[in-house]
């Protein structure tokens, strides 16, 4: 199977599996969970899922034992962005292409919305996952709670708060990246390395495998966002910049924050090295990350 | 050990265990970890964490074992509290004598602040708990997720919501209150009672006990907001009627209120007479709630 082909599979499913896990949209309270669907389900790349999948797949673990934990993250991710949007927050009006949560319902209920799909994430976490045994899935809730809160993405946005209007060097930018896109995305490839019962030695490997890619991921959206049209890129454009919020292509330039992607992309190759073939998909979508712009 | 000395003994050895769990507040990031602690510190009647307590004492569940889940169940209190104040929702300045954590800090930490809170509930019920076996671990932090979400607390808060400026009939107050309280104070006796592996049996008439504790906590809630002083209080008084909110003072008076209060009451007892005994905490717990009025 070609990789996009693959990529549209892992997508699908995903977006099955969300739906399945979302009430539905005539349970009560109906406009909550109307709201809850409309913020996570018809759009998204679906990155953070397929990394679950492509971790998993080192380890040969069945794609219907690796949905409970792509998903879950994918659910954090869509509450990150729903209270991101928020006027308090970013006052964005515009996300894949749509208006956002608080804009088509209110505030309020994109406040709930949020709270109420991180509870979902460690729900389906918690749901019996085949093959899994009970102590894995412990440290697997464990996981991917240390990876959203305070320590990690949460963390990360509140650094991003302070950040605004003043100057960091690029030292606090990367610091504020781990935490803020990073540590769910190395959350995204290690509980796909569980699932498939990964050695330690093997997860320690593709944590360094994620913490690049984490990287990547952000220096190719600070590069999108320099340079793409509100348009293509789904949410408002030039944003981060008219607010002087701190970005690589801010640091660098654009060159240079493209010559960091490329060095990124190979130090993230290198780190699957030992895996030899059976982690392609994980390359293949190292590269789809940064040719999202070259 | 009286009453009044077992539920102080309980209430310090839950602050000393939230103060354990939450970050520390020279750790970064720094202001939302200040947030966190002011918001969860200091404060509160500790009742989930007292109910969870009680719980586990029937069936001899040792208090360091019990202490996990029961500021488990807080701190998803706590982030309700905080996300309840914001001005998107109740738009409230002053929360057990203190200014609420928007106010103090700003509207997008407090935003931050609930987010990390809950993630952080479902953080310490992930880590080792001594004398549990992993699947009853994972059954409890299902059972935490399902009364926090949309199902249940969250839930609870968007059918509030949906009710202000409305006319709700009594039938859909009470609806909204076991979902809005009740399902968490449900799961604070239910997390006790799994520590001391009760059986289905007893969950279940633990379960009826603590719907008749959600439904009494609430109604002397609605007694104490339109009787008392915002001094006594520690937060606005009047603010339900004020805003046309529906309470069952609203609905049935203060006198009738308070027998629907005496008879929620006397049912709660009765859910627990097979305990016997081993249940003196529980009963002790009703009656205290009760006569926080009256």
């Amino acid at each position: 199977m070609d990789f996009l082909t693959w990529m549209s599979a892992i997508q699908r499913r995903t977006e099955s599996a969300l739906e399945a896990a979302l009430p539905a949209s005539d349970l009560s309270p109906a406009r909550l969970h109307q709201a809850m669907r409309y913020s996570v389900l018809g759009g998204g790349k679906r990155v953070r899922p397929l990394l679950c999948h492509a971790a998993g797949a080192i380890f040969g673990a069945a794609e219907k034992v690796l949905d409970a934990p792509a998903i879950a993250v994918e659910l954090i991710h869509a509450y990150s962005l729903v209270h991101d949007d928020m006027p308090c927050m970013d006052d964005d009006v515009l996300r894949r292409g749509k208006p956002t949560c608080h804009v088509e319902f209110d505030e309020a209920t994109a406040l709930l919305v949020g709270d109420a799909l991180q509870t979902l994430a460690f729900q389906v976490l918690a749901e019996r996952l085949p093959g899994i045994s009970a102590p894995r899935q412990i440290e697997m809730m464990r996981l991917l709670a240390v990876a959203s809160g305070s320590r990690g993405m949460a963390g990360g946005q509140a650094i991003d708060l302070a950040a605004v209007g003043r100057q960091l060097d690029i030292g606090e930018l990367e610091y504020m990246h781990i935490h803020k896109t990073g540590a769910l995305i190395r959350a995204a490839v290690l509980l796909g390395a569980h699932c498939g019962e990964a050695s330690p030695d093997a997860m320690e490997r593709l944590g360094r495998f994620a913490n690049r890619i984490g990287l990547l991921f952000q220096v190719v959206d600070d590069i999108l966002d320099a340079e793409a049209s509100t348009a293509t890129l789904g949410k408002t454009a030039g944003k981060d910049a008219a607010q002087n919020k701190p970005t690589y292509v801010n640091f660098l330039g654009v060159k240079e924050a493209k010559a960091m992607a490329a060095k990124l992309r190979q130090d993230a190759h290198d780190a699957l090295a030992p895996f030899g073939n059976s982690a392609t998909r994980l390359h293949e979508l190292a590269d789809f990350i940064v040719e999202r712009t070259f």
